[in-house]
């Protein structure tokens, strides 16, 4: 069996065999699923079984391609022919060839870091080499679910060491796409998340690309929270755009805010996330290689970094957000990136909305100077934004926050953002907070001495968001308010009285505020 | 919205709508999916997507059966109508009803044990309770292969103590069926695996059955080794027999030898082998509690364990094997099991034959006292059965081998072995070796100094056994061994030129013999 390169034995015991590809019209999202007949030929020879891990190969012209997937069997004789090989939908699209193109199968071969898993596995330290090749499996799709948790569960206990995270991240960024925008530097803002309503993207953007500095924005959408800045955007324009047009704004605006996930920047990174939500999972390691990759990915050169510290914040010690912190700075060094990292207060929900409408509110009442608008937000957007105008070697250290006050006061701000939302295509009409609404009253008279952030943001989304662009969780009081017994804390928005019944029985259990005297207010975080 | 329990928030939350039941004639095996049509009007009301986990659930007269299973989106109509809910298999067997029925979906609940394995993945040791809920999840395969994957690599890296394998053992029996033979003691004789050709269970059971004491065996099928004793026995029998069976055959010949899988004596375990098996992770404490949990719930009150001891075997250094011992000492005290546990020669291949035929042609040599008989699988067999013996109080410790080598001199074991072969339902003829041969040679002159068990059993699978009955590997030196340049070492025996060709290559490439002078064997390794 004449081959030219050496083959694995597998690849060549099993001999692969021609079918007829069907496109099946079930959509399995990205697991890959090849439906076999019972009766079919190739199925009884070569003792696949349901669930056996196959390689299905099309040869069209010089192109050649070929996907890993999981057999189904099939018994059901309208679906298939016998000589049949159904597809999934995203396995159909990938191959790239016409129903009845003829294809090949043959038992997958083990993805080739497997040795390099298991000895991770076995708690041992990995080079450089097996991270490189066990990312190229990941974002080849090659790993099971199970070698998916297994890497994830195995790389979040024996916590990767700075080198390992070091070549993980730059591995994330080999197999993706790197984006260049033809001059430097190029600048970017993050948070590594967990507060609700911190939404101050939409005003550092703005306040960075006035002063002319690039800063070609590009978010995520909620998973697990009741709003992404890609959600808390898309009220107000499109943000999915294709990266052409992407480029001719940030040329013409020098900024803009889209959604980052058509961009495929890291496709090791968004394989990782499919496990690592499930099981709630964000070790420090894991949590530098994605958003360091993503960034590196994306071209930027200078990094502000929000890291939010709180007792119910992501990062609940000081201990841990500065080893965070160290880690940050060490892998961003090394892999050229300019890296200012800033613990930030996390005790609470920044600014008054929880949920797309309501944030989309307080960030037009920030760059309208509207004196409606909340403090807090206005604020940490500031230092965020003076902290990134630092990055210009004509602004003196510590000035920053004075020149993004003049943008942002002087009116520049709103104007950018206007001409941004102008350019990604501007909504038709901006969404409505939602129609119902319920009160949750303070049970006594005393000072707000803490807001529990997960709380809020299990209510936000219980409420609606983000799907409904309205819902959510509207604060009328603050860390340090004084409130009397009776006087509403915060108002549920939904648009359906079941919604609102879910969310008001959650808030009926725990408000998720505490209310008491002054000196119980937890001390300690930094207004950086 | 009344409920007799007070019911977690997103149980409420879930509007569960009914759908028609339709069975779609995919076998996913152990994976329930769920297909439901893009136009559905409940898919696009409550925001299921593709590999959502859902509840079905089936109220039939009294009775109310509920599945999770993981959502398939489809386009094609003729798979199924707009209202109907697809099943696979055996979400469908499960659930018990009709074409037709109506049956009702909602978003799925976390498992229960969530909190509990989040928290052992953080490497926190786990409770009583805490295992036993994991367990019930497990079993009741409420747990996804993320999860399952998070919970073996989490206990196999912050290794388990040994109450927690204790608590997990118990678990494991809890929740699955559990054998009772009437009669005490039930004895038992297992080996921990790993070491090709080690038939002696078919001859211990037909000893210690003669001799008069309940030894019920059930074994299982090859999963990556080259033969179980499942597969063996069944070139000469049935293997497959429902419980009822069985027990005729164990009252009326004191013992059997049939394949366990038919028992659900371990759901859990046979859930959580599916994990390990593609991890190749095999830790102490996961390998205790699999073993005894499948040995308690078989009924087994006295068992012999056999942990082979060598370079190539599963257990490579005598610390790990006394470690080993030790913990299957505790939990099988705790259990209530008298264990004696031996760790014997396992430096190379038991016998001639590697591959169910070729082992059945040794076994059946040493029970009919053939002068060809391998005398090393005569004696570890004699060995064993004499331990088991031993658990008899009327024979003195140390006489259970002479005893048992009576029994088997006199040919006793051999009519007991006829007598159960026939009860169980003797084969119509013997597998025959393989056709097609292929002698490797010793490329010099010397001694036999180590044979590779991992390569031999690999080589003897690659010409097709366990599926192959008469493939495999035979034996012609074995350790020790004097051989001159050019004499053969071993035959592979194969049904085709292609297995041949792929298992000669192998061969080749090395052979698994290392050839020296007689002081290179290794030793340490205890006759017990």
């Amino acid at each position: 069996m004449p081959s030219d390169r050496t083959p694995p034995i597998a690849e060549d015991a099993a001999e692969r065999v021609s079918l007829v590809a069907r496109r099946v019209g079930i959509d399995t999202y990205r697991e890959n699923v090849a439906y076999l007949r019972r009766d079919c030929p190739v199925y009884r020879a070569e003792g696949f079984q349901a669930l056996s891990k196959v390689e299905v190969t099309a040869t069209n012209g010089e192109q050649r391609r070929s996907i890993l997937a999981v057999v189904n069997v099939v018994d059901d004789v309208r679906l298939l022919g016998d000589c049949d090989l159904g597809l999934s939908e995203e396995a159909f699209a990938y191959l790239g060839i016409a129903e009845g193109h003829p294809v090949r199968i043959a038992h997958a071969e083990p993805p080739i870091s497997m040795p390099s898993l298991k000895r991770k596995i076995a708690g041992e330290r990995l080079t450089h080499d097996e991270l490189h090749s066990i990312v190229r499996d990941i974002a080849g799709h090659r790993y099971s679910k199970i070698e998916l948790a297994a890497f994830v569960v195995a790389t979040n206990q024996f916590e990767l060491d700075r080198d390992e995270v070091l070549y993980l991240t730059e591995a994330m960024v080999d197999v993706g796409r790197k984006l260049d925008w033809d001059e430097k530097p190029v600048v970017d803002k993050h948070c590594i998340g967990g507060l609700p309503g911190n939404r101050t993207s939409m005003i550092v953007v703005p306040i960075v690309a006035a002063h002319g500095m690039l800063i070609p924005k590009t978010s995520s959408r909620a998973i697990t929270s009741p709003a992404g800045t890609a959600d808390t955007m898309e009220c107000l324009c499109r943000v999915d755009l294709p990266f052409e047009r992407m480029r001719e704004i940030v040329h013409a605006h020098r900024g803009c805010l889209a959604w980052g996930g058509r961009a495929a920047l890291s496709p090791a990174d968004d394989v990782l996330i499919s496990v690592e939500r499930p099981l709630s999972i964000d070790s420090p390691g894991q949590m530098v290689a994605s958003i360091l990759s993503k960034k590196v990915a994306a071209g930027s050169t200078h990094l502000v970094l929000d890291i939010p510290l709180g007792p119910t914040a992501k990062v609940r010690h000081m201990d841990d957000a500065q080893r965070l912190k160290k880690l940050f700075e060490y892998v961003a060094h090394r892999m050229g990136v300019t890296l200012d990292a800033v613990i930030t207060d996390g005790r609470q929900p920044v600014g008054h909305g929880i949920g797309p409408a309501l944030e989309v509110r307080d960030v037009m009442q920030v760059l309208n100077n509207d004196p409606a608008a909340p403090i807090d937000l206005r604020n940490k957007a500031l230092r965020l934004a003076g902290r990134v105008l630092e990055f210009d070697r004509d602004i003196r250290g510590g000035d920053g926050f004075a020149v993004a006050r003049d943008i942002l006061d002087s009116g520049r701000a709103l104007a950018k953002m206007n001409a941004i939302i102008d350019a990604q295509g501007r909504a038709a009409e901006l969404p409505r907070p939602a129609r119902l609404t319920h009160e949750v009253e303070s049970p006594a008279d005393g000072t707000v001495t803490a807001i529990d952030c997960e709380r809020m943001a299990r209510i936000a989304r219980l409420a609606g968001a983000p799907k409904v662009k309205g819902a959510g969780v509207d604060l009328l009081k603050k860390l340090g308010d004084r409130v009397a017994r009776g006087e509403p804390l915060y108002r549920i928005l939904t648009d359906t009285t079941t919604e609102l019944a879910f969310a008001r029985d959650v808030a009926v259990r725990a408000s998720g505020f505490a209310i008491g005297a002054p000196e119980e207010i937890a001390h300690g975080y930094v207004e950086f």
